[in-house]
């Protein structure tokens, strides 16, 4: 179930790159205290490329970064808030938005075009961008590259996320070594409406926004795009990279062996992020792999995982330690996906428990102990074709409803 | 919010409409010795027509009575079991519900091809077939058309069910009193794998089997399709009507004044069901009705009241009596619907909370209690064209994880 990254380095930060500043402090957003404001720049202009929502609602702070990205090359870093999500409140979230960036753009001497924002909390509620703005100007001035500053930034941008989520790995191009670090943020928010995801890369490559671009586009595919909580897809997502080539290589061109080499490394770095997302999903207890293999189109498999994923059914069974495969043929079977009930089966962790279109009967006890393990892996096989596809959620608990149950304030 | 029924009948139960008996026992398969073997039967044979869930994979109970409806006009009744669902358990299911029927058919002097099948439980296990031919004889001698018989067979069907589920109405058509009665067992199983929804309706009505299909097809459409506990849709779900044409009228004929009458009130009872269902899910504290306005199509509506009713955020919003109007249009957002966010409006039981895209202030202890209800009307306004949907949901509780996170036996 694990993926195998040799290049990753175990202590984790967003500054490990060459040339990047980080900070997190409390601007007060967040009652209990702790951060909830994050800077993340670059000593230079660093290339940028992102993905985003695919939500037709989206937040001020989002819609605003993408614009830039869309229009120009460079940025210089990103100011991020957690504890409120700037968005279905009109203008006012717009010049929000701009204010922000504006205020952090001014420390460090660029226009405030060069700075993104982004924004993740309770959605309909205004920023106090009063307490923003009076806390921005020490949060950028105090940035440093320090490991302690870039953990400040990770701790910033979490809300109900019960641990850090922190990767970095470093690759050999052109005879030097490259180093490409990641943060996130997961599924739930103090004031818990989103399953929003935020997530910021750097690295010191030299590597055109072009090739970034159509690398993060084509990553997020089987890493952050298959990962579920709850099935509630958030107006404020987004991951961006920030290069700012930093190790004075050759440039990484598309195609080329050490793009191979680079984009290895980033995609890995992105399936450690998405299952560290699901696995510290909002009340969660167990991460969970969907593996679906032998559907007729690629389509077909994803539905069947996503179907999974999403079933409230599936989640609390494993939940409760149930294995109710039942549950989940019955998902395979509203999913949408063309498939041929008679020719799955089913493993659970490894154990056979549906064999073409018959539940088998297995030893409970085996079963059980399977179910309690933390990391579990719900293998179904189609029989029917040449598609594969996994994706990663989590139990769903009593937990889960306590979290976002709770009121907003 | 509530349809107005002026035909219906206060204690209603399924062998009220002349010519049909009914009864429930205990057969052995619910541990808490409640009943769970139904029978339901006409004294001559009756028009039958049906609909069935979409799942790919279908009980082999369910399937053996959709090729019976299929391919004959008439049957004499029904045998259906809770507490085993006959599904996914190969040649043998089907079987075992040829042999269920053949037992209840040679008691009445019919053949097994003249009496339906459904099964309802937890899949993949077979049917204890020895207990269910030790109670059928007994069960179908003693079935009458007493009050008491048909409440017996209503509790047979239950599963999870907290409450039974019975309608029935009476119209005047060709100058003589038709009645209509119908039975539900809703969302919930003691073995707890589906969102499980079986619907029996028996009428004196002389109707023939193409009217009752266009009929039944038509209705559940608004009705029964418009019902979402967890947006798991199982694998044995049937509404059935029978009708002996008892009362002696003329038949009433598609397109006529009779038909119309007669379908008005089958479609009040077929909402009266729907929202028993949805008001009865599992772990249910509160009713949710959704309702989508001045969509650009029909298929926009009804992808934007199944995204809130689906969303797991929006319902344990409502469990929290929290008026978190981001979650919804977060859900309008990803619905997948053609929508403009800027015009959306929402209101909360009439409390308008959102206008055109923007956050309202409002007074929070007045959505509160208006939260604090037990029916919940949620109206959303697209503004954006012609079309109108609406669906029944309930809220997401702590009981719902409690009941279907329980260990199977």
């Amino acid at each position: 179930m694990d993926q195998i990254n040799e290049n990753q380095i175990k202590e984790a930060y967003i500054t490990l790159p060459k040339g990047y500043i980080a900070n997190g402090v409390h601007a007060g957003l967040k009652p209990n205290g702790n951060p909830d404001l994050a800077f993340i720049a670059s000593k230079t202009p660093a290339n940028v490329a992102g993905v985003y929502t695919s939500n037709l609602v989206k937040g001020h702070s989002l819609t605003r970064s993408i614009s830039i990205i869309r229009s120009q090359k460079t940025v210089r870093g990103i100011v991020i808030n957690s504890g409120n999500a700037n968005a279905c409140v009109g203008e006012d979230g717009e010049k929000d938005a701009e204010e922000m960036a504006k205020c952090a753009a001014s420390v460090i001497g660029a226009e405030s075009k060069d700075i993104l924002t982004a924004s993740t909390g309770v959605i309909g509620s205004r920023l106090p961008l009063d307490k923003l703005t009076a806390a921005i100007p020490d949060l950028v001035k105090n940035a440093s590259s320090s490991e302690e500053c870039g953990h400040l930034a990770e701790r910033a941008i979490m809300t109900t996320d019960t641990q850090p989520k922190e990767v970095a790995a470093t690759v050999n191009i052109f005879g030097k070594e490259i180093t490409i670090a990641g943060i996130a943020k997961g599924s739930g928010m103090i004031h818990p409406n989103l399953a929003t995801m935020i997530s910021v890369f750097t690295t010191d490559a030299n590597i055109s926004q072009d090739v970034l671009q159509s690398m993060i586009s084509a990553n997020v595919k089987d890493t952050y795009n298959r990962v579920s909580v709850d099935g509630d897809t958030s107006v404020c997502d987004m991951v961006v990279i920030l290069a700012n080539g930093a190790t004075e290589t050759p440039e990484i061109k598309a195609g080329s062996e050490e793009y191979d080499v680079f984009k290895e490394a980033f995609h890995a770095l992105c399936i450690d992020l998405a299952k560290m997302i699901a696995s510290d999903g909002e009340g969660a207890s167990k991460l969970v792999e969907v593996e679906v293999n032998g559907a007729k189109t690629s389509n077909d498999a994803y539905l069947c995982v996503l179907s999974i994923c999403r079933s409230p059914l599936c989640k609390t069974a494993i939940f409760g330690q149930d294995a109710n495969c039942g549950r989940f043929i019955t998902a395979l079977g509203y999913s949408g996906a063309d498939i041929d009930p008679n020719k799955i089966s089913m493993f659970l962790s490894g154990l056979p428990v549906y064999e073409k279109g018959v539940a088998l009967p297995f030893d409970e006890d085996v079963a059980k102990e399977k179910l309690s393990e933390h990391d579990i892996l719900i293998r179904i096989e189609l029989n029917d074709g040449e598609y594969n596809d996994r994706m990663w959620t989590c139990d769903f608990t009593y937990d889960y409803v306590k979290i976002n149950a709770s009121y907003r304030s």
